[in-house]
C-alpha cells in the first residue's frame, strides 16, 4: 500500500526504462518538444531546476576564482579552422549562418558549438604580461550541435551549459586548473546533485577535439548505462599555438601560454532524472528541488476555513525560513491526485494538514522517499523540514552510491565482460593494454567504450581483451 | 582641485560625447570588440554588471507571478512568416542558418530576433482551458538582429535580453498586463538605476511589428538624445489568431486569446554609461554597482603591514555586512593611480586606510559624486558605509531627474521646436494632431521621433506642425 504506484500514464521504468524517462520528461514539465528539429522547449519547471542547478555550481566555480563573461554567439569560419583537429572534431556538427537580412555573407558564422575558437582569439588580446595571468573566464550560454539523433537533455541540436576557459603560465598550472575543476565537478555531482560519479581521465579516441588530455565525471543511469556529466580539458599549447596566446614572462621573454577548458550542461538534469527517478516520478535532490515542499490540505468537512488557515500559516513560516515552498489549495483536484502529481515531479516533501491536524496543532510531513509519515507539531515544523530535507539529500547520495557499487564490476574475462554487457551493463572496471585496436574492438563488439581511466594497472594485471600486461585500469561502459 | 580630471586617456565628454562614450565603455571593461561583425564582448566588469541588472529586474518581474523559461534559439522560417505584420518587420534583420553539418537545410532556420513566433507555437499546444490563464513567462536569452551600423550595448548584431510573454482570457487583461510591466520597467530603471525616464504608448509608427500597442518607458542621455530602455506590447489578438492559441472559456465556448510581450535588453548598460557617466568616467548606481567600495590602503612607510591587516579587518567587515567589497593591495600601482582607475569604474564608494588613520583607528570614505571625505571611526565603518551607499543611490536619481527636467521643453512653434532640436536637443513635448503626415515630417526635417504620448490633450492644444487641434501631447527627442 505504502508503495503504490499512483502514476498511470507513465510507461513503467521496469518495463521500457527509455520510454519511460521520455514520458517522465514531457509528464513532469522537464523538457517539452518544439517545432524546431532537435531543440527542446525547457517550460517553466525543467528551467526552474535547471536555474538551481546553475546557481549551485556557478558558486563553486567563482569560489576558484573564475569570473562569468560572455562572447559572441557566432564564430566566422576562418576562427573555427585556426586548430586543426579542433574544427576536423566540429565541422560535422555546426550549424552555419550563410545570409544576414538580404545579404549573403561574405564568410559563413557557425553557431558556436563550444567558444573555444572566439574566447581564445579574446584572450590573444587581453593578454600581455605574466601579471595577467592566470586568466580565468567562465561563459553560461546556449551552444548548437547539429545532431542527428536526439533526445532531450541528454543530446539536442542547441544546448545550454557553462564553459570555462583559463590561460596559464605554466603546463603545470594547466594542469593545475584541469584537474581542480574536475573536483568541482565532482564534488558538485556529489554533494548537490546527490550523483556519485567515477572520474579520470579520458582515453585517446574520447579526447575533446583539440585537447592535450580530457578528464570526466561519469555516472551510471538507472539502465546500467553512463553518462558523461562533465569534462575538464588540459588544453595544452594547442589553442594558445593557434591564436597566438603569447605573454611576456618575468623574464621579459615572449612565451606561449597553457590553457584549459571545461564544461557541464543541460544532460545534467537527464542524469538527474536517469539516476534518482522511480516509478513513481522523478526524485529531485532536495539543494536543486524547485519546490522542496509542497503543502496539500485535506479540506473535508466543517473545519475547510482552520484548514486553509493553517496551511498558509505554515506555508509563510517554512518560506521566512527559506524553504522552497508551494501551497495547492485547488479544489478542482483531490487530495490523492495532488500527491501523486508532486510524487512525480519529485518533491521531496509533502505537508499534510487536514481537520484533525488542525485541532491536535499538528501537521503530517511525508517523504518522497518510502513516503515515511511523520507528525510534528507545529511549532516545530520548519526544523523538523530542514533536518528531513538534509537527509533525504543524504540518502539519495547513499542510495545512488550503493547502486554504483552494484553496478560497478571488476571484470578479467573477455567472455564475462561481452556477457555483462549484454545483461546487467554497468562499469566494468578492467585492465587494458592502453591500445586503440583494444578500444575499438571492444566497442564494435559491444558498443561499450572506456568511460574513464581509473589509474595505472597493477604490475600483474592483464588487458581484458588482448592478455598483453595492462598499462590501465579503465572503467568501460554503454554510454548515453 | 576636488575636482581635477584624472582620467586622459578618454576624450572628454564635453569635446565629443560619442567618442567619450565609446572610450569609457572599453577602458572600463564594460565591453570589447570582437572579430564578429557587429557582435560585442562583455568582459567580467561588463558582465558583472548586467548580471546584477538581471537581478534587480528579474526578481520584479517574478513578483507579477511570471516564470522563466526557455526556447529553442532557431525559428523555422514558415513559423516566423505566420504573423504577417511581424515577420514584414522582422525579415530585414534576420540572420538565417542554411546549413546544419553538412546537409543543406530544407527550411531555412532564423535566428531568433524575438521570439513571439516560437513561444506562440508552443502557447496554442499549452492553453487549453481557461484554467491555464493567464499563462505568465519570462525568457532570459540572446538574440540577433542583423544591424548594419554598430554601436556597444546601444545596437549590436547579437545582444542579451529578457522577453515576457503572456496570454490572457480577455482584452482588458492583456492591457492591463501591458500596463503592469510598463510600471515594472519605470520603477526598475528609477528605483534600481536611479535613472528617471518618461513613459506612455508609442506612435502607430514606433509599434512593435505585429503589436496592437506598444508602450516605453524612455530615458534621457547626457548628449540630448532620448534612449528606449524598454517596450511592453498589447499583441490583440494577432498573434493569437496566427498561432491558433484558443482556449475554452467558462460557458464552454472556444475564444483566441490575448496576449503581451515585453523586454528589456543590454542597451539598458549603455543608458547607464550615458545618463550617469561624468569626465572622470562611469557613475554607476550602487545597487547594481559590481563593486560597491574599492578600498584603497596607503602603504607607504613603516605601518606598512598594519595598515594592510587594517584594511583586510575591513574588508572582511564589510562583506559580512553583504556588500561588494574589493581590496586593492597591489604595490606596482600608486594610490593616485587607483582612484583614478576605479573612478573611471565607476565604484561609488573609495575607502583610504592609512598610517595615521590607523593610528586613529578610522578610514576615509569618499564618494564618486564630489569626492566628499568622510571621516569614520573603524566600528561605524559599515552602518556609515551602507548609509552613504542609499545616499549616493538618492543623489544619483535626483540629479538625473533635474537633468531630465531641465531637458524637457514644452514647445508650441515649429520653428523653435526645429532650433532647440539642432542646438540643445532634450525631450521637447508638444501638442500633436496624431497624423502619419506630421510625424514623417518632423522625421525627415529635424530626425526627431515620437518618443511617447504624455497624453489627451487639452482642448485648446494645437498641432506643434499643422496648426490644426492636437490630439495628444507628446514627447519628441532625437534618439539612440
Amino acid at each position: 500500500m505504502a508503495q503504490e504506484r499512483l502514476v498511470t500514464e507513465i510507461t513503467p521504468k521496469s518495463e521500457d526504462f527509455s520510454r519511460w524517462y521520455l514520458d517522465l520528461v514531457r509528464r513532469a514539465e522537464l523538457a517539452d518538444y518544439s517545432p524546431v528539429k532537435g531543440c527542446m522547449v525547457l517550460p517553466p519547471y525543467g528551467y526552474a531546476l535547471w536555474e538551481l542547478v546553475q546557481q549551485h555550481l556557478d558558486r563553486r566555480i567563482r569560489e576558484t576564482g573564475a569570473r562569468n563573461a560572455y562572447f559572441p554567439l557566432f564564430i566566422p569560419k576562418s576562427l573555427l579552422e585556426k586548430e586543426a583537429e579542433h574544427v576536423e572534431g566540429f565541422a560535422p556538427e555546426v550549424a552555419w549562418v550563410t545570409q544576414g537580412g538580404s545579404e549573403t555573407l561574405e564568410e559563413p558564422l557557425a553557431v558556436r558549438p563550444t567558444s573555444e575558437a572566439i574566447i581564445c582569439t579574446m584572450f590573444a588580446k587581453w593578454v600581455k604580461s605574466w601579471r595577467d595571468l592566470p586568466l580565468m573566464i567562465n561563459q553560461w550560454c546556449n551552444v548548437v550541435r547539429w545532431e542527428k539523433v536526439t533526445r532531450p537533455f541528454l543530446r539536442t541540436t542547441e544546448f545550454l551549459w557553462q564553459e570555462g576557459h583559463t590561460v596559464h603560465a605554466t603546463a603545470a598550472e594547466a594542469e593545475a586548473e584541469t584537474l581542480q575543476m574536475l573536483e568541482v565537478y565532482r564534488r558538485f555531482a556529489t554533494e548537490d546533485l546527490a550523483i556519485p560519479v567515477y572520474h579520470g581521465p579520458k582515453s585517446d579516441a574520447e579526447r575533446f577535439a583539440g585537447a592535450a588530455q580530457t578528464y570526466a565525471i561519469e555516472a551510471l543511469m538507472g539502465d546500467g548505462r553512463a553518462l558523461q556529466a562533465g569534462t575538464s580539458h588540459n588544453l595544452g599549447q594547442h589553442f594558445a599555438r593557434a591564436f597566438g596566446i603569447r605573454f611576456e614572462d618575468r623574464d621579459q621573454q615572449l612565451q606561449y601560454a597553457w590553457s584549459t577548458s571545461w564544461g557541464v550542461s543541460t544532460r545534467i538534469v537527464g542524469a538527474l532524472v536517469m539516476v534518482h527517478g522511480d516509478e513513481n516520478g522523478l526524485v529531485l535532490p532536495p539543494k536543486v528541488a524547485p519546490t522542496q515542499i509542497v503543502i496539500v490540505p485535506i479540506l473535508a468537512g466543517a473545519a475547510r476555513g482552520e484548514v486553509i488557515e493553517a496551511a498558509r500559516r505554515i506555508l509563510e513560516v517554512l518560506r521566512a525560513a527559506g524553504l522552497r515552498v508551494e501551497l495547492d489549495q485547488r479544489d478542482e483536484q483531490t487530495p490523492g491526485w495532488k500527491f501523486a502529481e508532486y510524487e512525480l515531479r519529485g518533491v521531496p516533501l509533502r505537508l499534510e494538514v487536514g481537520p484533525k491536524d488542525v485541532a491536535k496543532r499538528q501537521a503530517v510531513l511525508v517523504s518522497r522517499l518510502g513516503r515515511q509519515k511523520h507528525f510534528v507539531p507545529e511549532t516545530e515544523i520548519p526544523a523538523r523540514a530542514q533536518a528531513l530535507l538534509a537527509q533525504i539529500q543524504a540518502q539519495m547520495y547513499e542510495s545512488a552510491l550503493e547502486r554504483l557499487r552494484q553496478g560497478t564490476m571488476e571484470v578479467d574475462d573477455y567472455q564475462q565482460f561481452k556477457e555483462l554487457m549484454e545483461s546487467s551493463r554497468g562499469f566494468l572496471l578492467a585492465g587494458w593494454d592502453g591500445s586503440a585496436e583494444v578500444e575499438a574492438q571492444i566497442k564494435a563488439e559491444t558498443t561499450a567504450t572506456v568511460r574513464c581511466i581509473q589509474g595505472p594497472a597493477p604490475a600483474d594485471a592483464r588487458c581484458v581483451v588482448s592478455g598483453r600486461p595492462a598499462k590501465y585500469l579503465a572503467y568501460f561502459a554503454k554510454a548515453y
